[in-house]
């Protein structure tokens, strides 16, 4: 991919509440983020948090006299609230935000969720671009139109889908994420080779190395790979009644994981890495996963770890697993692998076969 | 129409966001209501205001034993705020409420906008019903798919499309509504013949005694016409690109005088009355409105008045017109008639002509 004609995948999104998202993707994108981002009147809302300050600089800077508002955003999992939401509407608001105008948000998965939401919200609806800066929502959070806050009652149960109108996929805006994070994000990339694409699960693996360093090459290889099968699943299923739940491969017991440990002790990625782990065991016995596929990819996890000790304990575990959004009376949802880039739904796995996994799971 | 086979009218929503609206219309329809309303699961989360306990009431008794919560809901305008759907979202979420589960909101215009985007946000979209209590959501407010709350800059500026599942239409659930209100809302009825069914504003305006004195057929007559145009334009523009925008007839200065009155000094159909009284003027310069639909249409306002008188003072009224969220440079975006029944979008009509229509306007 050249630093000149950068390569974009189109979303599909149907009629006129989910529009067309168009995916970005190449190194230094940023810094000509003028060319893709997407505003009917050209002016711009921007949205960022500390922690994504100098990619929202770079961006900043292409947007001169383009901005109608400029607001912080606490990008805690903490403050994904609907009071969040509020308090961007009343920058916005205040700024004499209109119809026509766009929001740009720039940062992690967090800031996608909650600026896509207040986007959804604002007016009934501003059109909104996603510049990603960590890998996690470059791999997926910033992909596919879920936004949304959280509820004391648990993860994203408020939202919406509001597919965002350009996506910029740069691997620079991510060159001061730590490298914990770099390297849990890219956990989900990973996901999605696994679950539909053999040949970029292999590629990847093979250029592990590459990636984990950095590589502008090699990493933009894996999220346009991740981005594709993102946006095949998503628009074959815009709402999640079917095979768009594939994308929830890991989830099931990784969100248990997170919430167990309260959202500060394991990184989402590294809470994913884990239930992934514990469903391989699951699709082994149940789908007949080949061995050496299942242990193909925990050596990729463990790669891209180390990951602090989950809880394991079935007592504290199980709440958190049945009150899964997913969960019915006779068990839980859970998507396996056949294979290393094959995977389906089981509708009804008891939480009993999820505690008993996680009780042993390991990347060894 | 009788009591035992409701007529019904299809407002097709197109893709999966935007569901079909089938709403139904007769008189007693609330005693009946576990007939009308759409819920996937069977289950139901009731969102009501104390004004409406009566209509709520009658529903309460045909879903025994479905209900999973039964939320009250303080239904003042001052109140519709996007901590409202926090506190809606607390009490369905800790009730265990589900994917597959329905609202049903039941009161007027404040209760279908707040419920309605309660719905909208819940787990990324619940399936909503809508059993209006007042004339004015009747004929306006629960059909379209419009939700939203307000803030501090205005009225409805956070938001979504979200069109409930089912409308019930049934002239008996506004029967303890006030005289006043009862009228002010029979205004957005008739506003909606106006714009486009010449022949249902000449038979409600015949049959203007029978409404007011809440005849049971003649209002539904009105009802049913109101919103099958209603229906129509809604289709043929959900996201309010074009033709939808014929519904504002009367809201552009309505809503300033509104604001004006800080809400509490006029009921929104009020506002309407005398946004349609000015409008007609408009009309009559700029559209070659005859002077006797004016004369007929003016005369049925007077019929459903009185009103309060309201803020002239350009002074005043002006800054609440120029931030019409239809406000451009060039003026504001404005629905004039060419005659009782056909309504046209004049883009650009500058601020100074509505100062101007509502220094002189009256019913007389």
């Amino acid at each position: 991919v050249s630093r000149e004609e950068p390569e974009s995948i189109l979303l599909p999104g149907g009629s006129e509440p989910s529009p067309d998202t168009r995916i970005w993707i190449g190194a230094g994108l940023l810094d000509r983020a003028d060319r893709f981002l997407v505003s009917p009147s050209g002016r711009f809302v921007l949205i960022s948090p500390p922690s994504a300050a100098s990619a929202a600089d770079r961006v900043r800077r292409r947007l001169e006299g383009r901005l109608i508002a400029d607001i912080a955003l606490d990008d805690r999992e903490s403050s994904k609230t609907l009071s969040a939401i509020g308090g961007i509407a009343d920058r916005a608001l205040s700024a004499g935000v209109r119809r026509d105008d766009a929001v740009v948000a720039i940062g992690g998965g967090v800031t996608s969720d909650v600026a896509g939401l207040a986007a959804a919200l604002l007016l009934r609806g501003l059109a909104w671009n996603a510049v990603p800066t960590t890998t996690g929502a470059m791999a997926d959070a910033a992909i596919g139109g879920k936004t949304g806050v959280d509820h004391p009652a648990g993860k994203n149960l408020l939202g919406a889908f509001h597919p965002p109108r350009a996506v910029l996929l740069d691997p620079t805006a991510a060159s001061t994420l730590p490298d914990r994070d770099f390297r849990a994000g890219l956990v989900e990339a990973f996901k999605a080779a696994w679950i539909a694409d053999a040949d970029l699960a292999r590629r990847a693996a093979a250029a592990l190395e590459r990636i984990v360093a950095r590589e502008e090459g090699a990493l933009i290889e894996l999220l346009a790979g991740a981005a594709r099968v993102k946006a095949s699943i998503v628009s074959s299923d815009p709402r999640e009644g079917g095979r768009r739940r594939l994308l929830n491969f890991g989830h099931t017991l990784g969100h248990a994981l997170e919430a167990a440990g309260e959202y500060r002790h394991l990184r989402h990625g590294e809470a994913v890495a884990w239930g992934i782990c514990a469903a391989l065991e699951i699709s082994r016995r149940r789908c007949g996963l080949p061995r050496s596929d299942a242990d193909g990819i925990r050596e990729v996890l463990r790669r891209l770890g180390p990951y602090p000790e989950p809880v394991r304990d079935p007592r504290v575990l199980e709440p958190f697993l049945t009150r899964d959004k997913k969960a019915t009376a006779g068990g839980i949802a859970a998507v396996l692998l056949e294979a290393a880039g094959r995977a389906r739904v089981v509708e009804a796995v008891p939480a009993a076969e999820w505690l008993d996994a996680a009780a042993i799971m390991s990347f060894k």
